[in-house]
């Protein structure tokens, strides 16, 4: 679904990173879980927003920091191997989809 | 957490509202963990970003109709009774969050 | 060219809302007249884009102040007459494109 | 104002590029003028956010063009010195603001 082909080699993520995204991804998981409390018990509308609000902001710097780890080793090898530009299309395709 | 104290009576949500947003919300869940599972497998970084931009596509419309049926409802009854004011600038403050 | 079909009755600005909004309107003008000044003196592309920010952010906040006076009037209006609903999906749609 | 110190030589942009660029920009302009009128004309409040939100598509396209020609030239440039983090950390803090 919407996955890319490509040869890029991935780097691996070292244990320590991994376990600090999937810490604020589950409590990501957890905010949603919070908001389907807050519907079933009929909360007002405006305190659901602000919880949708605190979660888009949460999903924004996991993927601000994807973003950074992405250019600091994809895009940089990809640069380094003399194929940066398409690369670097390739990330811009992503950020404009994101800041929608 | 964030909660609004107010006196406005919260329109209780029908089973059928109630059961379409819970059903958004479940299946954003969903989609957060299949995020975790992306992490865990060392998946390229811009396939999660492609994730990541459809959650908050997913979020940004829950939030929509939320906001949409906040209008129809509490901000209206507020107007009906004369105190729209005070609830369009409560709803003003949470959309300037919502839409940063 | 996008204009919408309407009979609402536009309550029309007073003086100072004019004043105010047109003031904010001039100060974006010469932003983006000093952003196509620092193209052509080939300024640094991040000094560029940090000027792009502080003008979406300035275009935000007028955006902001029209919607609140259009939910203060001409949706309060409409609310007021039993046509609430019609004035509210108009403006949903309208927030939607906002805050992509 | 917000301006950044740093060494990076800035590459220069062609001609061509300058042009499509200050075409952009001016458009934006002239846009940012035809609200004014519609403010001074006492325009529909909707008509003007539709102008708003259109101002703001093509000033994200402007940021989204002189992001992709950043990343081309001078992050390019710093990660074949072996200066890329910083050149990335510094991109990064003005995409954070530029997709708020």
């Amino acid at each position: 679904m919407g996955e890319h082909m490509h040869d890029y080699t991935v780097v691996p993520r070292t244990d320590e990173e991994k376990a600090k995204t999937l810490n604020r991804l589950k409590r990501i998981e957890g905010q949603v879980r919070g908001i389907q409390k807050m519907v079933e018990e009929d909360r007002y509308c405006v305190d659901i927003l602000v919880q949708i609000s605190a979660i888009q902001s949460a999903l924004k710097n996991v993927g601000y920091s994807v973003t950074e780890r992405h250019m600091n080793h994809c895009v940089t090898d990809a640069i380094n191997k003399g194929e940066g530009e398409e690369s670097i299309k390739e990330l811009m395709a992503v950020l404009k989809q994101f800041s929608k």
